[in-house]
């Protein structure tokens, strides 16, 4: 008896552990970033993001260019910001110190994900680490669709962020191209030729 | 060399239908729930709604009543609420016509999974119809989750969408209670005393 009870306490305090995990994740709802909605009516905040790009991750996931689980990517697209509910998000034409932002988010990891139970925690980490380095066909797969994302609402909102940042079609294929074709040269294929399109029509 | 331009040509226009579905779905971020941010700022909407649902499914996975696969629970919750694109957002304590509502929701099954090339949107939409029709393990699972998150942000808001709608004590157990429990008898142990101990504080 003393021990189904102590299981039971020790089962309990897992869950309420997990629950203020997901109370506070709740914080990237307003985590607002620089793309915008398709439609224009506001600026896309990091939660909807992320399940868009679980989205784009379960719909695209043969065009990949290595074999991927996707399983594993979709979850590693879920938790990919959450760092940001500490850190910010950091838009890839902005010039910020790299070294400082990197402290952040390794600190947003260390405490975001240590509220689960550590086991739990260990291994989401594992999987944002495994995201940042960009290493796995996973990973590679995972970033090109975070890259292509933002590419997509651009050219369906006339420019987007292209144009508040006066960004030319050689930076979009340097820094758009680079990381989409890695993961994919058959997507990239595809939308080189309406990045092209949208910077003939202007 | 023929062979090669048409399948080509037939993988690009796939791409393209699998686009227009994900911008298509970019509109799930302006449907509006009835349930606050746990930070009141604002209310819900349905796309960073289904992110949260699917972190729900990762964090909680070991409490389901029975055996699931994780992995469908996510891509099942993922898809859960695109229909309301066309049909809308119905909480539980509204009362529709049931069968217009519906019908709303298989005519936008239809067209929104329907832009989709055809395997794959037949796919998706029979994952949807599993969920709705919430008899396999993994549906339970996951209709349980849908109930468990908005409830989780009434009780972190001092009572949320219960107050507007004077919702008791009483018909949380049975609107909210009776899903949890069948989905997970640990988590509505859990949440049962929370529930308790906001009506307590009325
Ligand atoms: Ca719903």
């Amino acid at each position: 008896m003393p021990d189904f009870f102590e299981d039971n306490t020790a089962d309990q305090n897992a869950i309420e552990q997990q629950l203020d995990f997901l109370r506070e994740i709740d914080q990237l709802k307003s985590v607002i970033r620089k793309s915008p909605l398709i439609d224009q009516s506001r600026k896309e905040n990091s939660a909807e993001h992320s399940w868009h790009l679980a989205m784009y991750a379960l719909i695209l996931k043969d065009r990949s260019e290595n074999p991927i689980n996707v399983d594993r990517v979709i979850k590693m697209l879920l938790i990919h910001d959450i760092v940001e509910i500490d850190a910010g998000d950091h838009p890839i034409h902005e010039t910020t110190e790299n070294s400082l932002q990197e402290e952040a988010e390794l600190n947003a990891a260390e405490r975001i994900f240590g509220l689960l139970p550590t086991v739990q925690g260990e291994e989401l980490k594992a999987l944002w680490h495994e995201f940042e380095a960009a290493e796995s066909d996973d990973a590679v797969f995972a970033k090109s669709l975070d890259r292509l994302q933002p590419l997509i609402h651009n050219i369906a909102t006339d420019g987007g962020t292209w144009v508040e940042g006066n960004v030319s079609h050689e930076q979009v294929t340097q820094r758009y191209g680079s990381v989409i074709v890695a993961g994919s040269k058959a997507l990239w294929h595809h939308v080189k030729s309406l990045v092209a399109q949208y910077f003939q029509s202007k």
